[in-house]
């Protein structure tokens, strides 16, 4: 490929000519900048981005860091952020680093201390285990997404709402023995701790506290299924409806029902928080949300503050929308 | 944070000698080396990476590309891209370009043109777009996954041993009336078509050639399981036996089983390519691969080929293994 060498021989200039030219750093009369711009397009030059970055500060890189990208809600917003990104012309350094304290030292040690990067962008990362407040030390902008704290998160649904609309919405159906599915309380996610209160005051506000169970189990779509294969086996335990922490768990819980030849809904009622890609196809009444759009939000928040890093104050928290399908229905009197 | 002055300050030297003894470029006595070396250690100092891509012409980042992160298989290599590169201590730069032409037209023109890495990793691109061509021609080191091209690839299971062999087990157990499931004759994925034409020449190999039939459907989940209730919904035209294109395929068509009260595998047996997460939960008899590890070889090969360009030779093609659980059984004598 071209170096600056052809280019500057091409327009006739020198090297630290076509340079300036190029850089838009220095003065060289329009004419010669012209000269310069032809030739580079001619030879198909691309500036190293190296020099780029000595010369302006920029990486016109942006960090993404998740725990994983295996997970619908987490491979939805990361592709959103990245659809953004090719938008805004701007690279996408992946950093995931899981459940374990010795990743995300690895990850801060070696990879996001080198400041590789314009700015940043955590997705779900729990405000427990001070992510943000090391990238916050690093002095380029953050923006934080579904990081369960609304105070502090900048793009995020209203977690407190979708749950309680959730519970209510059984509630409203006659449901009295609902159980909260999903989240082991040993290692919360923020956010399933989050949903799990707002169960629990919902249900307590109604008069049924002492109704309200939660059933811990891995926010999977296998982990769901299993707990609930255990939950639903003994009819003197079985609850009428489920509220579960999230799509996954509860399209897991209507496949164990369907297993044990229990009728989703006319026996069982089940909702869940995301609209899945899998919702459809198993009926599932959910409070849905847009990962992809809260990633593009992200991106449009972060460039707003690179440009401009005095820029504070994130997204108004988003409205999950209630959409209902056929694994909700009215309790049967019994 | 600290910057060279700052470090150069501490240690007692000039600027321009604490910045030689950190990059390792030019003489600097051992005792000054350390000096300098201790000052950086105890301020925290990190070099910019900018002024070290400059120096050495590395940019300790590879670029990763593949058409989702939304399906399990890219996401699961992508994992185990990610980890191995954090033990290397390199940067993973993430390009995703879906099945429409101008989005490769954007990641080539505005991104890898750009080469800010020091190699590619390609996984699940198609020959036929010629994307892999494009990036060799960037003169950086291409490590390819999966691209369903067994002789120019150099990492990924062999498509056809996997297929043959899930077909062979459905032969074994008596089944002659074998659908192939999945995979959109229009748009295909040079992997689904390899697998659909190792089905297909097992199937004649057998003499069953006339029995052969190929159900379209979009490689996911939901698609199989629309196309199976489809399928499965006439008992005139309804097979004994399913070869799904993949697990997720293979996934769907169990769910749609169930639905219209199939039982599975006393009535239908289904097999699938994969071993995907949730195949444990579904009992699926499937031709297991490792996308991790796959990922994690992609990086050990491009690692040498940074080092050595010279070295060519990718990995022998990895073989799937037949894992046997609850979802084929011998064919009901009728």
């Amino acid at each position: 490929m071209s170096g600056i060498a052809d280019v500057a021989r091409v327009a006739g200039v020198s090297k630290s000519t076509a340079s300036r030219a190029l850089s838009g750093s220095g003065y060289v009369s329009e004419d010669t900048r012209r000269r310069v711009a032809d030739a580079a397009a001619s030879l198909g030059y691309v500036p190293s981005t190296s020099a780029v970055s000595l010369a302006t500060g920029r990486t016109r890189t942006v960090g993404v860091m998740m725990p994983t990208v295996t997970r619908w809600f987490f491979a939805e917003v990361l592709e959103g952020i990245q659809h953004s990104l090719l938008q805004h012309g701007l690279d996408l350094t992946l950093y995931t680093a899981g459940p374990d304290r010795a990743s995300h030292d690895i990850v801060y040690r070696d990879f996001l201390s080198q400041r590789r990067f314009d700015g940043l962008i955590a997705v779900g990362l729990d405000p427990v285990d001070r992510d943000v407040d090391m990238m916050r030390s690093l002095e380029r902008p953050v923006v934080t997404v579904a990081s369960g704290d609304i105070a502090g998160v900048d793009v995020a649904i209203d977690d407190e709402y979708a749950v309680r609309r959730a519970t209510e919405h059984l509630i409203d159906l006659g449901h009295r023995s609902i159980v909260f599915l999903g989240g082991p309380r040993a290692h919360w996610a923020h956010v399933d701790e989050l949903r799990f209160r707002g169960y629990l005051r919902t249900m307590e506000s109604a008069g049924l506290g002492a109704h309200a169970h939660h059933v811990t189990c891995p926010v999977t779509l296998p982990g769901g299924f299993e707990a609930a294969v255990d939950l639903l086996s003994y009819p003197e335990q079985r609850p009428t409806g489920i509220v579960a922490v999230c799509d996954e768990v509860a399209i897991g819980a209507i496949i164990a029902a369907r297993r044990l030849g229990i009728s989703v809904p006319a026996e069982l009622s089940v909702i869940g928080i995301d609209d899945h890609e899998y919702a459809e196809m198993f009926s599932l009444t959910t409070l849905a949300q847009n990962p992809r759009q809260q990633g593009a939000l992200a991106v449009d928040l972060l460039a707003q503050r690179i440009a401009d890093p005095t820029i504070v104050g994130g997204v108004k928290p988003l409205r999950a929308r209630l959409v209902s399908r056929h694994s909700t229905a009215r309790v049967r009197e019994g």
